[in-house]
């Protein structure tokens, strides 16, 4: 079945103390392993050992993991990488801590990407046997899980290509110019599964490696607010929302990490499927595709990549 | 009992047909009596004749009316507004189309309050035996009723009390410079009931006789979001919101009508009572006080008082 | 302006350690006061000393403590009471914990409820200073405060005049046989504010001195699932709801306590008004007046009185 | 990618003008084709043709289809069908209105499901180019989509692994008798994508080519609620909710079509995974696993199939 999800983002951040009080207090995540100078940490409805891996030293992205399904799945995208085009070299087990042996490909767009398929197991806080719909002991936000990243690309066309030739990623939505001009990515969001997007891609110059922003899965519309209360308690930055965009139907708040990586609180999008039609966006309705209810967009947003 | 409520919001708008459509249409008020120039309507949860006055003809209030428990208290209200030392007249039954007798009076901000006792019964949407919980054919955003006005002034202290002697409201939150200068209201929140407010008073250079907005009640977040949908599919702009206010803790957007006279959608305040502390807000938090979860608070916000 | 609300509720309880666990593990109130046998709570967003008594010894309510304006309210509804025919006694400042002296009143009924104007101020949780919108630390439900109660009795109409002619209560809603017999009620909800009932009268055999349940309140119908999920979480027995009742538009569910009293959680019913047409319930329809989405009522809704 | 989705339910119903009505006006589905005693219905979020179809006669399933990606994908299920030893037979396109050719099989449990690669594409109501959030046209419940369907057996360990061996779905939930008897199923929740079910299986006597229930998807607990309040306007019978699973954490309420088919709204159940380890639920645990925050289950739940 080839890639699952995204399994890990790995970035960098100016203050590891600072960081990890974010994490962990504000957006609620489960330190898993510190060892000084880079903190693993996973939600509560993950069973891998982590999905969030954050370093000291500046701030962006340092690469993102996909989890395949098996074994196998390495060796078939390995293939289709070095057919496509892209620079590709095998990692070893631990490598990342706790990790199996994988593949570690340079995107297009200059990103890394590993996949992997295994992680240690360390189930989910609820358990699976009778399990509680959630922990009696969330702290602040509670974000379940990671959900998707969205990259930069100064041309992401190609890059958009690699996901659906190699990792069997299909279109979900897109942005174009104009319909005159359907070709031409300005972004793209792409699926494995049913789940909107399980990476994106945005245009710019000078977007090359860089991250727009990675999200974190809520529930929906009420949890949006419970994050935005807390980010408000602990002065969190918020670019925008609460809101809806009206790409994937996703409601949403923008905000930044102390480090100032662009992070999202992501709930109730629709349920994506590879027959569905692609969804085209053009550039003149880009405010309402991003922010649905308001139709602002603030300066930073396109320009904001770290 | 005295002051019930805010019972009507009576504006200007610039274009009728243009403002009936946004008021049933959008807001989804129902359209009671149309007399050309002026358009009077009524929420689906409201059961007197009606809550809304539209007058071509600019921007801007013309007058609020308060309904009082009673004829007596009609003149109880005259003669503490005597006393107090405000300039009031008597106005007939019929004056406002399906309204008693009652009493008009100049606030010291210069805007016109009308005080009346009795107003034809339609009865709400729903009924008033075995009701449903609502009705069936509601349209855009369905709002119920409307809920409380925002009054500019130049010097707020004095209408402040007006409003806690001579309608004996109660004081709810206040806006202050700092925790020296408690007695200097910079805004001001007062209620007669448990309605968060009924009236709310914001001070700034030329704003007497100005309108701030007027609100419409929605049940709850959820009914904030789906109001920003409909806004945004009938291309409502928004100024603030989604959002909550740190202020009554209620769950609001703010935005334009078709003329220009800012509206709210308000949900979900706390339940205000006679015997509750105060809340104080001080000047260097007004933005957490306005807009809790995003603590931005946009240039218009405090200017744009029509 | 008389009475406020309903101030407290003072319980037995079987078993006083468990009912303290329940109270605040479960529901979430703040232990004020702890004397072995007897316990007092508060919710979080209550500023008065307390609002929930626990007295250990059995199952049912001890007392009702209305709270009124002033301490002039006191012997006007001294006066009244004895106009309208109903026992009193005073009581004095510290009969009650950290409460003022007031007035003691055997309703027909035979419930004894306590008439004060004072109580300890504790302040709410988030204080009266620029305050947060709720505080970081909720427990189980996070209960913000008590809502209201339903008493039973043998013949309700002349506690219902009780309360419209000493406490100036207005009907808000009525349960009646059929429209051929309006005078007789079954069921009564009253209100002095615009909270849809700060107490509700029912109508059986063998009712009187009993309680049908009293109500926390939660804000909206997200914190109602919330609730249920800490229920069954805690092994709370549930009755009815998650739901809706038609009966005040309250979304609900009825649970019990260790001891076996009924409790509520109670949201965003309407805002109740004292011009608003009162509602009157038909017995035919009382199933969709309880729970509205249902339709069904539990054998021991009518019954289980304590 | 093999099978994508349910994408038709085709049962039966007593009075197919009675079901029109249910189906249009209270699950607000739109009436695609009428043939007088076949009708195609499809949801307002769907792109192809029809996802219900209505047949007069009785109540119960006749057949379920699934849709694949590609015509290959029908080749190999029908070879994997024969190795793993189950009746099939190749179907036409237009033996069902506007669909493919394909595969019919005869499940174990004596259903038949039918498999086809295409349908003609009719679109969704918001489009595909900047398409709104929701069409403005909504009528009652408004359900956007079908989710899932629950079928009865007998014995359903081998139609358990038809799924995960011939349609390559994974186990995400599944019922035993009790944590020493782990390999005899009494339920179990399949899927092929991240959406919680496919498919489910629930076993008892008699139950060979019964449905449980088919499902609607909405989108959160406020529609869940809403649901529930437009079933009661129009006097729609609910069996369970509204509630929330333990099993799939899915938002939910039972209840029956005119012709007493058994329906579900469901939402918000937890993003699905091919890696996550299999949730376990023990008989004991059951009334918690359907009705979690209840923990009461209907005498009707586990024996009114059809």
């Amino acid at each position: 079945m080839g890639v699952i999800r995204l399994g890990y983002v790995h970035i960098r951040v100016t203050d590891i103390e600072e960081a990890k009080r974010h994490y962990t207090q504000t957006v609620g995540f489960r330190l898993v392993k510190d060892d000084g100078k880079t903190v693993y940490l996973k939600g509560w409805d993950e069973w891998d050992h982590h999905s969030v891996v954050l370093e000291e030293g500046g701030v962006g992205v340092i690469k993102l993991g996909y989890k395949v399904n098996r074994a196998e799945d390495i060796e078939d995208i390995e293939r289709k990488s070095q057919t496509f085009g892209v620079t590709t070299e095998r990692m070893s087990k631990g490598e990342n801590t706790d990790t199996s042996d994988g593949l570690r490909i340079i995107l297009p767009t200059s990103h890394v990407v590993e996949v992997y398929h295994d992680m240690t197991l360390l189930g989910s806080d609820v358990g699976a046997i009778n399990p509680d719909v959630f922990p009696r002991d969330l702290i602040g936000i509670g974000a379940p899980r990671i959900d998707h990243a969205l990259l930069g690309g100064d041309n992401i066309a190609t890059t958009e290509k690699f996901f659906t030739e190699v990792f069997d990623f299909y279109q979900v939505e897109r942005l174009v110019p104009d319909l005159d001009h359907m070709d031409t990515p300005l972004a793209s969001w792409l699926a494995g599964g049913n789940r909107g997007h399980d990476v994106a891609l945005i245009q710019g110059d000078g977007y090359d490696g860089k991250l727009h922003h990675f999200a974190f899965h809520l529930q929906d519309w009420n949890d949006i607010l419970h994050a935005g209360q807390i980010m408000a308690m602990d002065d969190v930055p918020i670019e925008l929302g609460p809101s809806q965009h009206g790409i994937t139907r996703g409601r949403t708040i923008y905000y930044f990490d102390p480090a100032g990586n662009r992070n999202e609180v992501f709930a109730d999008g629709y349920v994506a499927q590879r027959d569905r039609p692609t969804t085209i966006w053009t550039a003149d309705k880009l405010a309402k595709g991003i922010d649905y209810v308001t139709r602002n967009l603030s300066e930073t947003f396109a320009t904001a990549l770290t």
